[in-house]
């Protein structure tokens, strides 16, 4: 039987009445218990045309996970960002963060890293580290046969579930969201990040409690025909315009990052399948947006019409995994443009002390 | 009823057997859901002889914990170390980790703690951050009518519990041991902590996962007649002795810091109430220690007969609270000597990157 635990609700369930959905969505579920896991995006910053600089990372995190405390699973992925620049990605998940920790122990890719010398070269380099306790994350993936993402490492099975399908159910995943509002210091007045660069070439951000990471996949790999068509006519754009909508309006989205990030093959070709990388102030300002706002909603109807018109045999799968961060992020920008991730909140919650 | 949850066991119970104790210990329970607990050390490190530096620190303290957002609870206390310092030192507690970042957020006092003044100033600072998850904290009170620590904050009562007086009862007692075993990445082999002391007056040190903080808590400001002769003649001595070998064994009790601290009145006076904190590598080290010294053994077998001999008469309360620490602690020193708390372990956890 696989992990899971739930608190007793102090807090009332969102599903309504005896809500079930029809056929089930499929989350996550490990076969041995999982109390923490640890997502590390790392990325390299550089310009388009430094192809090198992309080839000679990758290389270096192959090396540095192939090891007996890398991670369960990583992914490697390309983002074109705002400023232009292109960000070479990895993404690592651990399930366990005493291996991990054993990890950046030994392997000297986090000498590495650490090192001045990153200050000094050419290209950004970026680290954002999620420690998640299992009680602030949840899963939801369309179909049962692709995994990404958590649904890759070690013991881990996608299983039917019917916690979804009516607003609320993100919340209701959440094995905290029981005893917990997972409400932000901030309320909900998103901070300014107006952070524009200074002289200190790596930069530390300390982010609040309850801000939340999403990972939102698609994959159309194995699309074909009129639900290939369908993809680039229908959901890509509207995923396009929901995206852009979360980014226009911060001060009602908890808008504080948002990548479109390309997968990408071992020979560093794009895949059909990309995945949204965002971090938003508070659950609740996410949840309107999803409730209430004509572009999620446009996304929403058009995977249930989907599901409705191709049942088992829908071709293209999308999923997610949402973490409400509690007080372990890490992040840090080395070299990298004011506009990178989290950056340009350092004023805000940029001063950490500096170490010896 | 109060709050608590359990995982279903994967890893056995210590207990033996159906052991149960005579009569109950008692530990904290809250009235309402608790996710996660700050305990928040923050000292001035001073010359034994200047005073003044302990107060105008404590009057700030006060000061910044008067506040919508301050702490649940708070103890003034203060410790002699090994170097001859006194360090005044508060400990703060919250039960919501939204409160503390709006304390953090709001309250002048943290920017006044990070503040570069801070490194000019003649005295050191100290401050050791603990965010401990439910499940990776245990108490144990020998009394259910004295409070202290975790017991004094909000919703918090003293329930009765048995799960104590057999070797392991400690573990058993911590929520996660039902599924982790707790181990640190560093097995049983406690790294040499030999910082000496450098450039930088400001220092963070970031602790490998499972490190255990123990506050250890004996009060005999009731005791009288033949109970406070017992105390001064017999429990003090054992508990120094106790404190004594831990230190002197860090190979094999994974001590890495232990401090005597001695609680204060609120004009400054000392307590008939002391507590022992400590910091060790590993849970199973410091059972080893409790389970096969001859130094615990022996204040475990007093308490035995002292509670045999006077039951519910018993004037000299002891308690203390575990944390078994995961990602987050955050251990920050301002101009102490090399030999404070964890900052000798400095060269090996202390080099986390610098900040704008």
């Amino acid at each position: 039987m696989s992990f899971h635990f739930e608190y007793p609700r102090t807090i009332a369930a969102r599903r309504p009445g005896e809500f079930k959905p029809a056929a089930p969505k499929f989350h996550v579920r490990w076969q041995a218990p999982v109390t923490t896991i640890v997502s590390d995006y790392i990325a390299v910053q550089r310009q388009a045309s430094d192809m090198a600089a992309e080839r000679a990372f990758f290389q270096r995190m192959r090396r540095a996970f192939d090891s007996a405390y890398g991670p369960d699973s990583f992914e490697e992925m390309r983002q074109t960002d705002e400023a232009g620049m292109v960000n070479s990605i990895v993404v690592a998940y651990w399930t366990d963060i005493v291996r991990y920790a054993l990890w950046k122990h030994v392997d000297s890719f986090n000498a590495w890293f650490r090192s001045t010398e990153r200050e000094q070269e050419a290209v950004g380099y970026w680290r954002e580290t999620l420690t998640v306790p299992y009680d602030r994350m949840e899963t939801i993936f369309s179909e049962p046969y692709y995994h990404a993402g958590l649904a890759r490492t070690r013991q881990a099975a996608l299983e039917p579930m019917y916690t979804a399908g009516y607003f609320g159910a993100m919340r209701d995943r959440l094995p905290i969201s029981a005893i917990d509002p997972l409400n932000s210091p901030y309320g909900e007045t998103t901070p300014e990040g107006n952070y524009a660069g200074g002289p200190v070439r790596r930069v530390r951000v300390d982010v609040p409690p309850n801000v939340v990471s999403i990972r939102s996949g698609q994959v159309w790999q194995k699309a074909e025909g009129e639900q290939l068509d369908d993809y680039y006519q229908n959901l890509q754009p509207k995923l396009e315009t929901g995206m852009a909508y979360l980014k226009e309006h911060p001060e009602t989205t908890g808008y504080l990052s948002l990548r479109a990030i390309v997968h990408l093959d071992k020979d560093g070709q794009e895949l059909r399948e990309t995945s949204k990388h965002g971090y938003f102030l508070a659950l609740a300002q996410l949840e309107r947006w999803a409730a209430e706002h004509k572009s999620h909603l446009d996304i929403f109807k058009h995977a249930l019409a989907m599901r409705r018109k191709y049942g088992a045999d829908r071709q293209v799968v999308t999923w997610h995994e949402v973490f409400v961060l509690g007080t372990t992020p890490s992040l840090e920008y080395i070299n990298c443009h004011p506009g990178t991730g989290l950056l340009r909140f350092a004023n805000v919650w940029g001063n950490p002390p500096p170490s010896n």
